[in-house]
Parts: C-alpha cells; structure tokens; sequence
C-alpha cells in the first residue's frame, strides 16, 4: 500500500498559507510557492503555474481569501467593494478559465451569505468555502475514480493523454483517479502517457506525477499510439474532457480524436472521464463545439533550442478536437457511468438520476 | 511554372567538387559543404549532415572517389588495396545503411569491370558511376512522381508525414516526387505535413524543403492528422518506406500505421511510395520486420531547452511501425502501381512485369 499520491497537490493551505506548486519547473523541479498576496496568486494563475480547471478554480478561491484576510474595516459595503475588486483582478489572469469564474462567483455568494456577520466571520466563511470547493473537487475526483475502477482489471495495460491528473486538480485528477485508486489498492497497472504535443503535458505533467508517486509509466510520442496498441499493450484508454455535447461527442486535447479511431480498430475500450460540470446539454453535438486555435510558435518554436521549422512555414494548431460519441466505449461521471445512447444517460446523470 | 525545387539537392558535384548540404542546420540554415577529403566524407555520413537512403548511397559512391583521385600509382592492386581501405572505412560511417553499401559494392564492381584500364581510366569510371548512381535514383523518384500523380489532381489536400522528399535522394524524393511534379505543372496542392516525432523530420526537412520551393504547405503535430482529416482537408496521403513486404505490409517511420487506420476511418486513399529496391519479396508479411528501438532520449531530451520528462521515466521509442497492407490504397513504384491483392502485384513488378 503505497499512498506517495497523497504528497502531491498542486494548491495547499496549511498554517493560514497558500502553497502552489510550481507546474512551469516540472518535471525537472518541484518547488512550492509561498502564494501571499493578490499579485502573487493573480502571477501563478497567470504564469500558469497552477493549471488544470478545477486547480485553477481553487487557487483563485484562496486567492481571495489570501488577498482581502489582511483587509482592514468593520464596514460590510467597503469590505464587499474590496472584494469585488479583488474579484475582478483574479478574474483577468486568465480570461478564458470558466472554472476560475466559477470559483469567484461561488466566493461572492459565500460572503453575501453572511453579509450580517462580523468582518472576521465573513473571512473564516472564505475559508471554509475554499476548503469546501476542494475538498468538493477531491471527492469529484474519487468518484469518479472509484466509477473506472470497476472497468478496470489488475495488470491492465492504461493509455492516457494529456495531463488530467492529480496537479490539474485537488487531487486523484479526473483520467488519472482510477489509476491512482487502483495502484493505492496495489493494482499493478502499466501506464503509457503519450507526450501530448505541442505543450507536453504527457512529458512534462503525466509522466512526472505517475512516475513520482511510483506508477509504472511509459513515455511514448503521440503517433506511437497505433504501435502499442497493435502489440497489444493497451487495454483501455484513459482520458479527461473540457466538454461533452448532450450526444456524447467530447471535446478534449487535441490528438483525442485519434486515439478514438485507433481504440475502434483494435477494440479497446476508451473511456472519457467527465465531471458533471462538464457535461453540456445545451450543445446538441460537437459540432456545435468551437475549437480554440493557437499560435505556431507552440509547435516549432517554444521549448526549442532553436526553430524546429523554417520562419513563415503555416500551421495549423488546433488546442482540442472532438471525439464523435461513437468511438467512446463510456463516459464516466461522480454520479456514475454513462453508456450510449449518451443523449439519454447523459441527461438522466445531469438531471439527478444515477446511472447505477 | 516554377522550377525553385531544382536547386535544392542533398549531395552535387561540380567542377570536380563534391558539395553536401548539411541538413544537421536545417530548417536555420542552408550552407552546403565542400567534401574534398574521405575524413570528410565520413564525418558528413556519420554525422547525418547527409542522410535519406539514396542521398547516402550518392554521398558514398563520390566520397569513393573523391578519396581515391589523389592516390598515385601505376598498379592496379595497389589501386584496389586503397580503395579497399576506403570502402571499408565509408563503410563503417552508418553500420546499418543499406544503400550506403550497396553503393560501395556498385563503386567495386565498377572498377573491377574496368580493371585492364590505365588508373586514370578507372578514376574516371568511378566518377561516371557515382553520376550514374545519383541520375538512376533522379530517374527512380521521378518515374515514381508520374505515376503517383496519375492519382491525384489540381487542388488536392494531400498530408505526408517523415520526409520523403528532394534532401533524402537525387532529386524529387519518394512521397514528394508527385507533390514536386504536380507543381512544376502548376497543380495547386495544399500540402500538411505531420512534423514527425521524436526526431521532427516533418518540420525540420519537410516542411522546410516544401516551403523553400515555394509549395504551400502546413506544419502540423502528428496527432492533428486525425482533426485535419475529419475537417475534409485530406484528399490523400502519400508516404515512403523502408520495407515493403511480399503482401504489402509496409514497414515506415513510427506513425505511418496511425495513418492508415485514420484514412481507413475517413474514405482517404494512403498511397506508398516504394522504390523497387525497397520491396522485399523475402519477407514473407510484416511480423517478420524487425523494429530499431532508440534511446528515449529522443523523446525528452534532445532538441530541447531542457528535458521534457523526469529522469529515469521509462520510455518506448520505436523508429519504424509496421502499416498493414489491408490499409494500403496502392503502392506506387517507379514501374508502376500496384494494388492489392498486393502478393500477386508486388510479386509481378519486382519480376520485371510492369502493371501499367
């Protein structure tokens, strides 16, 4: 029973402090930064280092905890218009990040809760509401976990892509749950973690955290997927999503696709890991999803030495793709899991109803 | 028309001068070296400034030359002695290239045949050969390129991946040849070009090599393939080969196989682009093709700033995957197109029988 899982999160508060581990010195450093001030929470979400939606979400909860704590009044409207600023400051550092809003919205209604409490009573709800929003994403997490495991066997070999695990959330991670539940159980699962280009979260993230707590991981560059799973080395696929359409289509890293096509052809098993945050049932299908499109200089440039394409060449760097429900074999939610036709089970898990 | 493609070309000769491109600078840099030594020769071989099957072979059969010209004697086992010492020497620059000793063993042949000829005449003999060898494989690439352009036409999307082009033969290349052809004739591709990890030939050469020539073509990372296809962007895929065997089975760079299944999902025709010195009618079907492991090293550590894996994670790096032949629309040679079933076809055109 090995639990060194327990030692990593990327967000702690302990003795009145906020930690952040520093996610951009990964793999080759894991340091924790002492996050004490507005500026300093609003820099590591920034500065993405802390990244990963419900990660994100957290930090930005104890961020303002952290940045009004020291904030002196006994007036509620000066302290409210303090926190709407503060509010609106942590808001900007990444202006993409619905879970960051989220958090912030969630702290606002906290406060306006018990507005006619003391100042100091107001502050102690802040905390417990940032306490309560991870410790709420941690037992998302090992549901969801504890949902895979059932689908998984001893000695499985596990593919995943991307980085949805323990450092992009309390803790567990949303892909990687079942994996850590299980090897806490002492099932002796191989992982391959595809490096996830451009950005390298399979490298520098997935790698790095499994590979910390003592799970057996293999590196693998994305376009050598079809060769292990041919060799028969893959008996499921393990993914996160950034959002499922009320059909099933999922939207996540780019190269998801890909893989779905290629578990089709070799019959294994791909199951997306999906909170129910993230089920949408206002977007009919994927193709009602938009996807992101980045700069090239992700690909040929950025952790490079030097150009790895010549300057002017067109790329073309979508961030994700949609994999079409078809290819997915399960969508795995804290509620329970959801089998095609995902319209139906989808909406039951989002409407209340488990599906187990 | 627009013939920019000419002037690039991996090994010239000229006014008596072998000159190498150094692709080890590419996509920064194109500076040719002067190669006038065998010490030369070697380090352009072992060190990959040259590399690409056929362009090692050309490097080789000059650098045989260019180390033997200068050598004075009147006695022809003297002359051979040397050029022994050469072979052997050129030889041992690349353990595993095969065209780098089949070129050797021509350049051998080819002074034996005139053995009875002053050493002057056999100096000469050799130069002839070299230039024979390099405008065989022009012709080789080009017949390719017109009988792979018969499949496509004007405004096709066409996705490639590796590189497969002018800088790794004469001229032209294997998959490019038809790409190159078709826009001297002003057909209007739009090129994607999976950048090709670990070692990025799809960046760094392919897409390089395209751009210069003045042909559109778009960087991609190698798990966009599916996304790009998806998109309706991909008319077709042409890639080279290492090996084909008897039943067409096609043994290329990792993520070939990926391709297959990929264009198999979405109605696209895969096309192999397969010298005949590439088809081996020995290997009965691909399970008897070996795979070159490399060093992980590749994947985390070389092109980049830092390493983009912790230490110690293991690692899977296969250089070469086997496509099977079921996802192979046809396999193009430089005497004609085979299609399946591919033991009957493959086995005629090595056998002289064109199938055009």
């Amino acid at each position: 029973m090995n639990n060194k899982v327990l030692d990593i999160s990327p967000v702690t508060f302990e003795n009145d402090q906020m930690q952040i581990l520093d996610q951009t010195l990964l793999p080759n450093e894991m340091k924790y930064l002492t996050i004490d001030t507005k500026e300093a929470a609003f820099e590591a979400i920034h500065k993405l280092r802390v990244r990963g939606a419900p990660a994100i979400g957290i930090a930005a909860a104890y961020g303002t905890y952290i940045s009004i704590r020291d904030f002196n009044t006994n007036e509620f409207d000066c302290f409210f218009e303090e926190f709407q600023k503060v509010k609106k400051y942590l808001a900007s550092s990444r202006p993409t990040a619905v879970n960051l809003f989220w958090a912030l919205e969630r702290m606002e209604a906290c406060i306006l809760k018990v507005k006619n409490s003391s100042i100091q009573e107001i502050k102690k709800a802040m905390l417990t509401e940032a306490h309560l929003i991870k410790a709420e994403d941690e037992l998302v997490c090992k549901s969801i976990g504890e949902n895979a495991l059932t689908l998984l066997k001893p000695g499985m070999g596990i593919l995943t892509h991307c980085n949805a695990g323990t450092i992009a959330t309390s803790k567990y991670g949303t892909a990687l749950s079942a994996i850590y539940l299980g090897y806490e159980r002492g099932y002796n699962f191989k992982v391959f973690a595809d490096e996830t280009r451009p950005l390298l979260q399979g490298a520098r993230l997935t790698a790095w955290e499994l590979h910390t707590a003592g799970i057996d991981v293999t590196l693998i560059c994305d376009n050598m997927a079809a060769s292990v799973m041919k060799s028969g080395l893959i008996n499921a696929i393990v993914v996160g999503c950034d959002r499922v359409a009320k059909n099933g289509d999922t939207a996540n890293k780019i190269g998801t696709l890909g893989l779905g096509i290629l578990a089709k052809e070799y019959n294994i098993p791909l199951y997306v890991h999906a909170p129910i945050s993230t089920i949408d049932l206002e977007t009919k299908n994927g193709e009602d999803i938009e996807i992101e499109l980045r700069s090239g200089e992700e690909i040929y440039k950025m952790w490079f030495k030097e150009n790895m394409a010549p300057e002017g060449v067109a790329t073309f760097n979508p961030a994700f793709d949609v994999t079409d429900h078809k290819f997915i074999t399960a969508i795995i939610t804290e509620n329970g899991i959801c089998y095609p036709p995902y319209e139906k089970t989808l909406t039951e898990i989002v409407k209340g109803k488990s599906n187990e």
